[in-house]
Formats: C-alpha cells, structure tokens, sequence
C-alpha cells in the first residue's frame, strides 16, 4: 500500500455550475470505520440537478458540497475494532449511514431514517474526492469478476432492485416500466433477472427504447405516440405525470405501482381506479440491506453493469460529466477521483 | 316451516326516485343454492345514490333494479347437493357471487372477479325482497347471540374489516380515520378490536364526531377546523379530495393508506411524499374470505352492530329509509321486508 | 381435425405391477370442460409407487387406476360456454380441479381443498390414455416455444416453483437443494431463474450431482460424506430422514426450510435450532395458481425442460417406463399416448 | 431526585442455589444511555433454571451472574446525548441490546443478532441489582395508567405478542395454546385483544386452567386427559414434546404453529402432516420492536398485567421468589430492589 497522504483533492461545488477542485485533509477512519481510496464514482441525475441549480427540492447547497454517491474503492486503512485484513479488499460503498437507533432504524427501514447522513446530499460530503471514510458494515467486498466500475453501480442498481421488491415483480406477471434512463434500463435488467419475462418499456427518446430493446424488453413504447400496454405491476422510473397517470392507468387487477422517478410534488392520481381494482401504489426512497442482491445479480452477470458506462472522466474533469447532453446517448459517466 | 309462496313482493326501483312495490316469482334454490326469507337488509349509501340518481358511477339503472346489498334472514328451502339442516338457520347473506374460474378467484382475490354477481349492481338485483336464493357457500349460520338485523350488518362490518386488513391494523401504531359515517364507525370499532388503541377521527359533523367518541376514538377532529394529527395508518372513509390528499399529508414513514370511500375518479395525491416516506397507497373494493372474522368480531361483541340501527322500515315503506337526511343524526336503516 | 373416435386406450393398473391396456369410452367435454387428445405425460415418482406398491400413503389403489398427471396435448372439443377457438391449441394440463367452495377454495389456496380431484390417485383417473376432459381453466395454452413434452413438465416445474415462493428464493441469499432428482433439478434451475446465484445441490448419487453442476449448481455435495454447506434458504427434495434433520441443521438465523420431497410420516426435527434462529418450516403439497409462472419460466428458456426427457414411451409401453432403475441415470420419462 | 449513591445492592448467583447479596460499583449512563433505578423486575422461567441448575442449555454460569430481565423502574441520570428531560421517567426496560451492524440487526431482526447483549445471560448481568444503565432507546416511558411492576411485564407480553404476530392471529380463525404458564396466559390474553375469539387453552394443571378460564379462554383441555380441539393456529408455551407434536396434529390445512416453550434440543414432528396441509412451523428467540405495542395492550387494559402478579419480594429475599413451587398456584414473582 502507498502511503496515505495527509491531503486529498476533492471536487467542491460551490454554487450552481460553480465547481472547483479544492485541497482538503484526508479523512481518518474513525472506530468502526474504514478508509476508501475512491476509484469509481457514478453520475447520477441527482448530481447533475445539483449542479445546475445548486438544490434538490429542500436539499440546498448552501454550503460547499462534494458531489457524488454511487462509489466504490479500495481500503486502504481501517479504524478501531475492523479486521484490518479488509486492507487491500476492493469494496462497493453504500453511500446512507443511519443513526441505528431511531424506529425506522430498528425496524430495518433503515432508508427512512430521519437522521441518515447520505452522501452528497447537504450537508453531507459526498465521493468525488481521493478519500472517504464510512463505516465498514456499509463496504461490501468485491469478487474478481465485478470491476471498481460495476461497483459502484451497485448503488443504482440496489435503487432498481429495491423497486422491483416492493413491486413484487415475478413470473407469470407482466411489468410496465415508463423511463429508460439509467435506472429504468436496471430495473428492466433486475426483472428479467428474478425470472419476468414479460416487460414493457416506454420512454419518449426512441434512442433509450432501442438501448431497452437491446437489454431485453419484450416490447417498446415510444412514450405520448403508442399507447401504454396493460400490465400487473408499474415501475415509474421517469417523474414525468403522464407516466405516473397514465402508468398507473395501465395496470390491473391487484396490480403494484412503485413510483421511482423524482417529479412534482403532487400528481393527479386515478383514484376510483386504485379502488376499483385495488392497486397498491407506493414509492421507493433509496433502499436497505440490498447490496448482498445486488452483488449477486452483477458477479452472476445477470444484470450488465460495466456495459452502461458510456464516459470516464478525471476528477478534475467532472464537470464535463455533470454537463453531458443526455440526448447524446450517454447512459453512465463514472468519475475517477485518482485519475 | 310455513309454505312458499309462488309469488312474492319485491321493491324495485324504475329510475331515479322511482320506487314501487312488484309481485314477482318468489325465486327456487337451484342446485348448490340456498333460498332465504329475506328479514333484514341494511340501506347503504349506495343504494340511497342509485335512489336519488339512477346511477352510481358508470353502473346505470336502465332497467327494473332490486336495491339491497347487506341482507340477512332465515333459509326455507335448499337445492340439490345442500344439506336439508340448513333449513331453519338465520344466517346471513354475502351479497357477491363471483365466476369461481377466473385468474383473480382462483388466487384468492374473488372481489375482483370481473363476472361478479354482486347485489342491487345492475342488472343483478338486490334484497329489498322477501326472498332470494344464493349459493350455500355465501351464507354463514348466525348464533343466537347475533340478531339477524346485525347479521345484514356484517356486510358494512366486512368492508370495514377488509380495510382495516389491507392497512396492516395492530397495536403499537397510530390510526386516522377521516369519515364518521357507518362505515367509518365500524373501521373504527374494528380498529380498536384488533388492538390498535390509538384512533383519532375526523368528520365535516360534529355529531358523528361524537358518536364516533362515545365508541372509543381516541381523538376527534372537525374537518376544515382542526388540524389532522399524524398517522401511522389512515383509512379514508369520506371520499371527500381533502381528505384524501390530508390524510395521506398525515401519514408518516413506512405507512398504510386505504382509500374506501367512493368520490371523484381522480385525485391530487402527494405522490412526493408517497416517495419520501415510502406510503403505501391502496383502495378497497368490498371484500374478500371476510365473513368468518366478521361474524367473530360481532359475536364477541367487541363490534357493536345493533347500536348503529336506527330505524326500521316495512318493504312497502323502503322509500323512506332511503329519503333519511343524513344530517338528522341517522347512522343506519334497516328495511324488513316481511313487515 | 380428425374424428373423435368413441373409444379410445387406456393404461389401467389392476394392482400392483399389474397394468393393462384397456378400451374405454371417450370421455366428453361437458359445460365448461374441454377435451384434450393427450400427447405427453410426464412420468412422476408416485406412479412408479403406485405402480410397484399399488398405494401411496393413505391412497390405496382397490380399483382399476389409470396413472399419470403430468400431460399435455391437442384440445379437439369444447363443452358448453367454452371458446370453439380453443379447438386445436396445445395445451398444458394442470391435473387437480378443486371445488371451488370451500373455504380452502376461495381463499385462494386450492391445493388444499378437501374434495379436490387430482389425476392418478384413486380413484381419480389420470392421464395414460389417449384423452381426457377437464375444465377449461385447467389448460394452458403453450406457444410454439413450448414443446408438448415441455408442456407436460409445466407440471412438476410447478411443484417446483411453488416450493422456491414458499421459501422466498432470492438474489443475495443461499440455497441448499437437498437431493438431485427431477424435482430438485427443477427446484436448482427455479432458484437461479429467481436470481438466486447461490445453490448447494447435495444427493447420494454423484451422477445427480454432475447433472446439477451442469444445471447451474455453485456446489456439489455427496449426501453422507460431504458437510453440508450453510444456507439460507433449505428446499428438501428427497424425503430421507438424515435431509431433513441435516438439512434444516444446515439452515440460519431467520431462514426457511421447505419439505418437498415424501418420506416418513414423522421426523426428529432440531426444534431447539428452529427457537434459536426463528426458522420457518412448511411443506409443499402440490401447487396454486403456478401455471402462468411455470410457463413464462419454460417460454424464456430460464428453465431447460426438455433437456431432461430421457426417454419416450408408447402407450403400450407404459410398463417400461415406469420400471427404468433410477442408478440407470434416467432423469424423465414420457409416456406417448398416442403413438 | 435523591443522591446517585457510588456502590449498590446486587443480588449474585455464584453456581446453581448459590445466591448472595453483593455491594458492587453502581454503573454510570455511558453515552447514548441512562440510568435506571430498578423499582421491579419479574421473575421468569429462566432465572430459576439458572439458579437450579446453573445453566441454561449452552448457556453456564462459570463465573458471578446477575439475574432478572423483565425490569422497570426509574430514570436518574442521563449520558452524553440523552435529553436530561428523561430524567424522572418511570420506564420499561428492554433488556437485549443487539450490536445494530449486522444483517440481522440491519433488517430489523434485531433478536437474532448473534452479539445481543442481553441481561441475565452469561456473561451479561441482568437487573435483580438496584441500578443499571442501558441504551435510551432501550426503555420506554410509561404513562400513569401502567404501574411499575406491569412495566417490568412488558418482557413477557412481548414474547406473548411475538408469538401471536409469527402466529397471525386474528379474528376468524381458531388458535390453540398449549401451556397455561405466564406466558401462555399472555398470549391467551393478547390474542384475544388482537380480536381473535376462538382460544382453546391446554395444561397439564387444572389450576392453570381455571385461570385461563377466567382471563377469557373459549375452551380448556387437561393435557394427557382430553383431546386436543383442532385449530387454524397453535402457540405452544409448555416445551413438553406431546405438546408439540400433538399441537401440531391439532392444525389444520394452511395452519401456523409457533414453538415458544423451550424444551428438548429436537422433537419428532409430524412432517407428512406438515407437508400435506402446508403448515408452517417456527420459534420464537425473543422479539424485536414489540414495546409499542405491548405498551399499548397494557395501557388500554386489553391486558391484564398487575394480575399475573402473586408475590412481591426484596432483593434480599430474591431467593425465595426463584424457588416458589410452581404447583402453588403463583403466577408470576416481583423482586423490588428497593425494598
């Protein structure tokens, strides 16, 4: 191992489309922890709203924040009472620490933890910086056959994994997902891989269906052209209200609804039809204890997560992948810190 | 046992407001039915809104209706392949017979059989009549400790069961029930029969608030005036938007709401919040396999059905049991139809 | 279409090791029914017991019986108020048609329903023979994916599938498979088609357990020599006592064991174990509403049916099908009625 | 508050019936805790194994052991990051604190944590000591309506309520509880508050029974002398093999059997029965996130706690409460260690 160097770079946005490097101290392993060499850091829409309005909804960037949440590295050091036989291991890191204590917390619902410190999300730091430290039951390591790339996409793909728990989805069932970006086109690839071979997808670029397509939907729907197939279960992966509307319009009897897309705050609904047919809607907030499934669905390669990084940029050079036209084709820009 | 009669009286309602009494051919048991004096039938409200309007939603009344859907009384007669015991039992009438075939029946979900045959829902008629046969499988035997004007009510007591299911209701949590209506006041009382002792109400009356503390909210509020506490659980009793869209704004993380009364096709929901928290979001559409805990839950009498009759009207007098003005404190009319 | 001829062969077993071809009528489509010319029957480990014992636990056979239940053919009739456009659809049979009644029934649950009639055990004929009637909700139409052969194994994949959702069969979990026969090969195939990438196959065989390593097995375990290997999840698919004890004694905190596989009428359990770690145990007998799932499962090529077929029969060979020696490596057998 | 005195009272078990009273330093609220001053604490079946036999199964009191978990009493001080205003609050103690990082304590499983810190288990002491100090979010204030002592008996109501959630119980269907003991009586009671109607009870002692009676149960069977009444549910409190075997007999198709009676290591079970009626069998270690809800059946009355209690006892005269003689006719000992 190098040796560890008392200061780190990390990537500090200031303000709306104001994004630095700045020289910050590299952070210790705390009791329990362990310190990440960060390798591979996701983009994620989140970020890139970030940066270009310098807030989330509620979540303002008030103060300097370091971006990015979807990471992966090597230990390099670990803190009190952690085996240090994790040196060297490299590790997914899953980006949201709950306080453990709270009901939430103890019930397993650990994601809506209302003190979880999550990165990249004020005024927590988030991993476009050489050096993180998290505690070391929230690294998993990484078999050979998962790159430092893939392993940090196991947080998007926990996100898509986690939706396709609350929505039930197996065979036999027909599902509708409505968006294909990123996290869609996961979902799509987690269904088939918990055995349902009936998947629809729609989204408005005819480009992200092709991808879909590709991937392995059954069918494709070009989002305000082709009308919305029926299906039993929905996973709402663009926060666009006709999809919400209309995804929900889309499903039958007993169906499931799982709203995962971020959109407006409030949406009309058809209610008499939850009614009438009973359907569950309910919507994700990240997720919990998912990344033993997600590992499995990328090492087994059941889900192809190397195969949607479409960019790798420096970390001095993350601007250039927050400000990526997604109309272009792009689907995931990893940074990486070291590079 | 006194002898049927050929022909009997029936209620039936023309059009809207258009209500006569008809001698029909009392009906037979076929094979696998049961035929049943017909001794009390509970007036629900959506029968008085197929009285006043001539329809309820997309279900028109275009021709001759029976009304009637929460009916109980006492078997004189079976068909083919029924035992002759049953002759002589009260019992009461579960009012939907679904296909028995379809994908919906054979998981379990039989209220969502689209071939239901479901009481006083054109073109089936209803109980407003002094006999009906049904199969011996929708008939459960009363005991001597539920009177039969009780027994018509475990059809309102099912729906409030069922909702109360669906909502996951237990100790521990905190439950908000917006509406005091019959059905409200039974989720209510089934609330607190399940164990959950924390029931705060709402209604636009404060006389229903009332009723509603005399049996056993823990909370009443006054719609529009006072604030909605905070919830684990809601069941939404009104079908008024406010409540709706208020009480899901009340539910906190990881909650249950279930929408049972009937309003607009659609709703502003706060779909933002439905994602935030991860709330979960259904409909009731009657009931399924309900019986059995149903008449338990009467038997017991930790729900009491007798105390919410407040009337009782001969067949020839239906009319005016569906002419109540809910303002005048009535909470549930029973028509008798041998009277 | 050819002629429906008015009789037809049937394979009857007179007692024990005693099976002849006999002439019957042909059976009629009644209301409901469709009449399937059977093409393929799978042969399933309780023939061959109620072939050289003439009973199976409490079923005894003291009447002529004709075997077999898992089928598949060519529908060539329809009874009263079924589709004439179901004439000449392949079809997949499920062979227990249940009352529809009974609570068992309508909750959903139909495996369980006391008067189900289920093919091949007595004294319900099954489906050596060259037709049979069933309702029309019992058939499944196969796509030209599916052979017939395929399509008779829907029915043990069944049994299979319903026993991986019985133990909750996930990414991120561990599987042990005790005992490599048809079943458990299913079960193997199951899990992995649900995304589950981590399955122990165990069985006194190696041949089985190569097999397995072909079917996907992460690992391998010879019963009696070999540890078995820490699990989440136990499917018990050969009935032997040291399986079942050792099995559920491979078995961690909150995991669940299911016991497929026949054996003893008792068994000493480690319900010590069981307390400790909160282990869920059930049993499996037959299926629910499987047939959607099984398909999807077989369309999509997730599980591989006929790649176990290892050889095919004659109607008047029945006999050598139902005498292959299981160390001989046969894994499935299929009867052909009609050749 | 009075003075926080440097040594206290505490009563030690130093090998089977060895028992003596020893000044020991009085623990201070580390961080995150408080400290309660221990007002009573039940006596349950484990402490008098303890103190017969010097151990509990794998668990042996090698070195001084500090008895009692079901503990309440009153909070005076406050560690670092715990609101002073707790300070004066009577409060139940839950008495396993689990290490909050492993998958079990991560997905709410908290009781199957394999490093749970819990009272009175080697080489945890437990409450019969006048002071101790534990996590705030380990004990929950009571409210004016729940004395200390039933404060103490929320340990054992959340055992009860832990076996009637893993049982489902609810109304309409029939449970059985073999084993009238102060557990067994609980579950009889939270059951019925749960609104299940129908609890038959079973012991070995009329005496029990009669209690039983009186708290509510439909039915009471001697055990060896009547038969067992069938059930949908059974929760065996008693760890006599008959029990389990012939509770399970007892239950029908699609039935639930929860073992909380700790007896022999393994027990032959009906598996054939098991696997033909789909029954599912588990145990219960404990519980997890039941203080809500025991608080809540407690407060409301539903159940009946300070009347389980037959004999109060000093600290200094724990001696006699562990070996009072169970055919006596009490129920459950309080040891005050005040007093």
């Amino acid at each position: 191992m190098p040796e560890i160097p008392s200061m780190m770079r990390a990537s500090v946005l200031r303000a709306a489309r104001d994004l630095v490097i700045e020289q910050r101290p590299t952070p210790s392993a705390a009791a329990g922890e362990v310190l990440v060499r960060v390798e591979a850091v996701g983009v994620c829409g989140s970020d890139v709203h970030y940066y270009q309005h310098g807030r989330v909804g509620d979540f303002v960037v008030d103060a300097p924040l370091v971006l990015g949440h979807e990471a992966a590295g090597t230990v390099v050091d670990v803190g009190d009472g952690v085996a240090d036989s994790l040196v060297g291991s490299r590790v997914s890191i899953e980006p949201g620490v709950p306080c453990r204590h709270c009901r939430a917390c103890r019930s397993g619902a650990y994601n809506l933890c209302p003190d979880v410190q999550f990165f990249a999300t004020p005024p927590v730091d988030g991993a476009f910086a050489e050096f993180v430290a998290v505690p070391s039951d929230f690294v998993t390591a990484l078999p050979d056959t998962v790159s430092t790339a893939a392993g940090a996409l196991l947080e998007p793909l926990s996100v898509a994994y986690w939706a396709c728990r609350k929505a039930n989805v197996r065979p036999g069932e027909r599902l509708l997902v409505t968006g294909a970006g990123p996290v869609g086109l996961l979902v799509l690839q987690v269904a088939r891989a918990l055995g349902c071979t009936n998947v629809a997808v729609s989204d408005v670029a005819q480009q992200r269906l092709d991808t879909a397509a590709a991937l392995g939907a059954t069918s494709t729907h070009l989002a305000g052209t082709d009308p919305l197939p029926s299906a039993d279960m929905l996973i709402e992966c663009s926060g666009a209200a006709p999809a919400v509307a209309g995804g929900i319009g889309a499903v039958g009897a007993g169906g499931r609804a799982v709203l995962v897309g971020m959109g407006a705050d409030e949406a009309v609904l058809p209610v008499s039809r939850i009614q009438r047919y009973e359907i569950s809607v309910t919507g994700t907030f990240r997720y919990a204890s998912t990344w033993p499934a997600a590992l499995d669905l990328a090492a087994s390669g059941a889900v192809e997560l190397d195969a949607l990084v479409t960019s790798r940029h420096a970390l001095a050079d993350a601007q250039s992948a927050l400000e990526l036209n997604p109309a272009s084709g792009h689907i995931k820009a990893i940074v990486e810190p070291h590079r």
